[in-house]
């Protein structure tokens, strides 16, 4: 098969499509034919060389497909060849094939095509186990969400609005925030003109935070908590040492977590899959919750679809049809 | 009735024993006759003008308190004139009688004589509410518990041990590690003679930690979690504003959290209590958790207790008889 391959990391270049050996699924493992991979911006760290896959897992980049199942490893029941399923992956996205443990597994959802398809599993497994498992939002809470533009923030919109959360956005431009406004986003901040902690203060402080910036929001972030707040951090964009003040903390009863999916036990993704599937896919198929795709490209042009997510002119995901 | 006043915040001398009037209880409050308070450190930080009681509560020191009920005020139930309880307070315990919300009374433990009972409430409150209900201690998890020979390092220690936890503990003695040994402590740690972090890293990290030292620990609090760790901050003797390395929690999928338990509002102090009442009076009924008592002194002697706990050679709980 085809696969994009990094033999030097570097810049968006770095990424290459060249003939691979077939991956062969194993004990509990799916092989998929790939219809399309999503990009996230853990595929470019990848490609820098900042985010090694996990041990054991593809070397090719890529955590999110859909396609077909074309092949079952031994010990695989519930699915069978032929069946269109997306899928969250650990690397290997970006290739023909890919083999899935099937606890990674969703069926596309009733009225999503399936190269559209791969704009869910990421962004769903994050959104949901970070803001619902972990932060418990709660109808008329608060969530601020950094980024709403991106393919994270948009879902995180339509999520937070679908349990009847009030959802306030940031995003760095007025274009973003229409978007994220058309997506039910309560309170637009355009965060170069406007300071977020201020706007989130006059609603009384965010109970949820998601954020992808790290270090150079922590403090900020802190001020913006609600009493009782949850702030989770699931990206570095802007460092990862911040000075966490505990005062402020304590006396908000408040707490900061970080989080990643990838690098979680198998048990620990399925049970997130199994969350999603029964509480986000009837939100999707139901039309609450619709994917938010910015563009289609194909997998060798995975370079040029770098270039267009570290430009950050994109609105949801990016794809890159097999 | 006698209290101890603050009339100028300082050292231990600005505790002043003094004639002021009784307090009345309003809606929903009992009156309490003092048997027995017991030392906070906030309290200490309250004589020095630092943490100044929330808005409404008595001016008074004192978190915790035993006693009888002598006056009722309108709207209680439950409760009787003559009763033998313990409460928390958000104030007023080193006074002759304080006025009390009923949600935050607690019978006395049987087996547990009325002024002992004065080490209970602040204590099992605090490690409940953090180590269980926001940490969610489980069975065979490991829990960190720096200064466990403090009144809530003693609590902790058992009430880890009674869940089935291994629990390392740090203090700066022989003696009180020694102490922490006999409440069933599994790894003792001296902190002037050995590194936590790779005490607790030999055992696999530690799953909960409770820390009263803030900022000073902050980045080796983070070092010896688990995967999946939570570490809750409860007390600040090392400072309020540390560095926090966002990619090391992110590694451990791990959340920090501060909290305390004075400015709750009335409705969830009252839910702590009712589940302490409900959990942790049976282990104390059933003598697998014992109140740690260092010495009984009496109210008008509350410099000279200060002078005790600020010289942390204290081992549990300081009382002042009324």
């Amino acid at each position: 098969m085809y696969a994009i391959t990094i033999p030097d990391p570097g810049g968006p270049e770095a990424l290459v499509w060249d003939e691979v050996g077939d991956p062969v699924p194993g004990e509990g493992e799916v092989l998929v034919e790939v219809a399309a991979a999503a990009v996230n911006r853990a595929d470019v760290l990848q490609r820098q060389g900042f985010y090694d896959p996990p041990p054991g897992s593809s070397p090719y980049p890529g955590l999110e497909c859909s396609g077909r199942i074309a092949g079952l490893g031994p010990g695989v029941s519930g699915w069978a060849v032929g069946d269109e399923v997306c899928a969250l992956l650990a690397g290997g996205g970006y290739a023909q094939k890919v083999a899935v443990p099937v606890g990674q597994l969703l069926p596309v959802p009733r009225g999503v095509d399936l190269v559209t398809a791969a704009a869910l599993p990421e962004v769903t497994a994050t959104v949901w186990s970070n803001v619902f498992q972990i932060c418990h939002l709660r109808p008329a809470e608060t969530l601020l969400v950094h980024g709403g533009s991106s393919g994270i923030g948009t879902m995180a919109i339509q999520l937070g609005k679908a349990v009847g959360a009030r959802v306030v956005v940031t995003a760095g431009s007025a274009g973003k925030l229409a978007a994220c406004g058309e997506l039910g986003a309560d309170v637009l901040v355009n965060y170069r003109e406007q300071d977020f902690v201020e706007a989130v203060r006059e609603l009384g402080g965010a109970d949820v935070i998601l954020d992808v910036i790290g270090a150079a929001y922590l403090d900020r972030n802190v001020d913006a908590l609600a009493v009782n707040g949850r702030l989770v951090i699931i990206g570095m964009q802007g460092g990862v040492k911040g000075e966490l003040n505990i005062a402020k903390l304590m006396a908000k009863r408040a707490a900061v977590a970080s989080t990643s999916l990838r690098a979680r036990p198998l048990e620990e993704k399925a049970a997130v899959v199994a969350s999603v599937r029964e509480h986000v896919w009837p939100l999707i198929e139901s039309g609450t919750v619709k994917p938010v795709v910015d563009r289609v490209m194909t997998l060798p042009e995975a370079a040029e679809a770098h270039r267009l997510m570290e430009s950050s002119t994109h609105i949801g995901k990016i794809l890159l049809r097999a």
